[in-house]
């Protein structure tokens, strides 16, 4: 390979640290060029040190004829990163001669594995995460909308150092937790329901990711026993975690105790996933993943149950990959918390 | 054409009301079917009217075996919204004699113009901003910093009925003001400085867009001369919208205005764009662009100046196309505003 043509912003970040909307790298063994726009002529100069490229309107033309002038002939593409239509482009506007390979991965498995200050990074972005569940849910009232609840965690992860959340937090009560990627609604929070908050910061740039299911006023004892099984599910996923162990095992082990307790049909997604500079990163964790886990990776750790039209429970952990096992990050509680 | 492949979310979510984070839609005159995996089984069943197809880990073998079991030959993709890996992988998969053919923009161009329904949320949206700007604005001190107020906008913009913020909230102060997508840092807001905040809600699905520069402490008199150009410029573009025109035309307006005082090189963005379901849509309302506008479109206008390491300003509404003009659909004051 002459370059390979880095077009998926988080990459471009990793690489470089321009943390702009709009840019693409084109790596050489020799060097490294970062186009971008004029809004970002500025910020391009503070961030990188590597070349930088401003470049009015779309940015292929310029990276287009970059690679003609320096006549490179082999460019790999990130295949599952770049659109058709940025493909197209480039198959047809490169000279003849130019052979393009698509890459699959190349910077994401990199990133896989964190670095010291990634991991310092994710670490803080966790206990943000944390702190911002604690202090909203001090403000916790029965009769309080779910929008309303959302929009406190959202402004505590800020007020505590966030540059904001790393997706849509989730508040779900009552039946409304047997949806696993519910919105916040209108709906108000009532007495004895379940309330199911998934919740992550971004902070530095770097994700965190928790999950927390809670009863506000009482707990029906049917609710109580599902919650164990899904706690011993997730804690035998924790415990099969350490270098050297396929990204299946922890899956697998949490399927197999809630299978004992007759609730696997009901865990409908995979374990987890990495987590760094995007929310969703490699590897994944679900049953048939063969990716070795390595000390130094951040995965999460959630499963969850859910039952149509009555409610879900789902218990989530960021946690760091080592040699012997796993550290888990999250500070938070997991004892069965009523509110 | 035998059937058009969505991919884009915001399409999928304009065609069949579905709002989750993985779907794809297969279209043919007859019928629509919904793909999405069983994160979503309870989810896509109350949200969507037509087929709907679960499938177990990635959507595009379903989306292939549906296409070869129903015989379908010509196949529309989405040339800027579908990875090369996916076109790949149809490309490969699909029966000989399947024929793939890229679109641009099809769904996108029915975007453009909004429904009555559509106009009625953006207007919402917009209402909802300009709300949580003067409720977070009123609790501005000197020696708050960037990241502070910002939580306070995007909390607000929650409080009053968004789901969140259609982008990360821009706060910058000073010479930051000088970076057109400035992220807040933990800069103090000091007196007699430039705040530059640019904010937008997304309520119900739609987004809103506004920006506001104002003065902290006193404004010099430089400031104040640059900031009475800028927003002659702005409503100069305003003034040259109307059904029928081109979107360039708004653009040259606004620069036109600018070399008056000869501040046009410092203009370094195009004048704007359309928004709906999301916060960039089509038209862009820059120099060349020849797209006739038509009633119905939502558009932003925000023209600004940018002077390193000195500050930039930068004024921005969302309107709506009419046949006659425009309605400047933000309520919020441009008047030149000293807090």
């Amino acid at each position: 390979m002459d370059a390979l043509l880095v077009t998926a912003l988080p990459n471009v970040r990793y690489l470089s640290g321009f943390t702009g909307s709009n840019a693409a790298i084109l790596l050489t063994p020799r060097e490294a060029t970062l186009f971008t726009d004029p809004r970002y002529t500025i910020q391009s100069a503070q961030e990188c040190d590597c070349r930088v490229t401003i470049t009015k309107n779309h940015l292929l033309p310029a990276v287009e004829s970059a690679i003609s002038r320096r006549k490179l002939k082999r460019i790999g593409i990130e295949r599952d990163r770049l659109t058709f239509q940025a493909y197209d482009f480039l198959r047809e506007k490169l000279p003849l001669g130019v052979e393009i390979t698509p890459i699959t991965a190349a910077v994401e498995t990199l990133r896989m594995v964190k670095s010291p200050e990634e991991i310092t990074r994710i670490r803080r972005s966790v206990n943000t995460n944390s702190k911002a569940f604690t202090a909203a849910l001090t403000r916790l009232r029965p009769g309080m909308s779910e929008n309303d609840l959302a929009a406190e965690l959202d402004f505590q992860m800020r007020r505590h150092g966030a540059e904001g959340s790393a997706f849509e937090t989730i508040v779900a009560s009552g039946a409304r937790a047997a949806l696993p990627h519910a919105r916040p609604t209108r709906n108000r929070i009532e007495p004895d329901q379940l309330l199911l908050i998934d919740m992550g910061a971004t902070q530095d740039g770097y994700a965190s990711d928790m999950t927390r299911t809670v009863f506000v006023g009482s707990a029906k004892s049917e609710w109580k026993r599902r919650y164990r099984a899904v706690l011993e599910a997730q804690l035998a996923a924790i415990a099969a975690i350490r270098a050297g162990v396929a990204a299946g095992k922890p899956d697998r082990e949490a399927r197999r105790v809630l299978a004992a307790h007759g609730l696997d049909k009901e865990f409908t997604h995979s374990t987890g996933h990495g987590l760094g500079l995007e929310i969703h990163e490699p590897p994944r964790i679900g049953k048939k993943e063969t990716t070795i886990l390595q000390a130094g990776m951040a995965i999460t750790v959630e499963p969850g149950i859910y039952l149509k039209d009555k409610g879900g429970i789902r218990i989530e952990d960021t946690v760091l990959v080592t040699e012997s096992g796993c550290e888990i990050l999250t500070p938070t509680t997991k004892d069965l918390t009523v509110f």
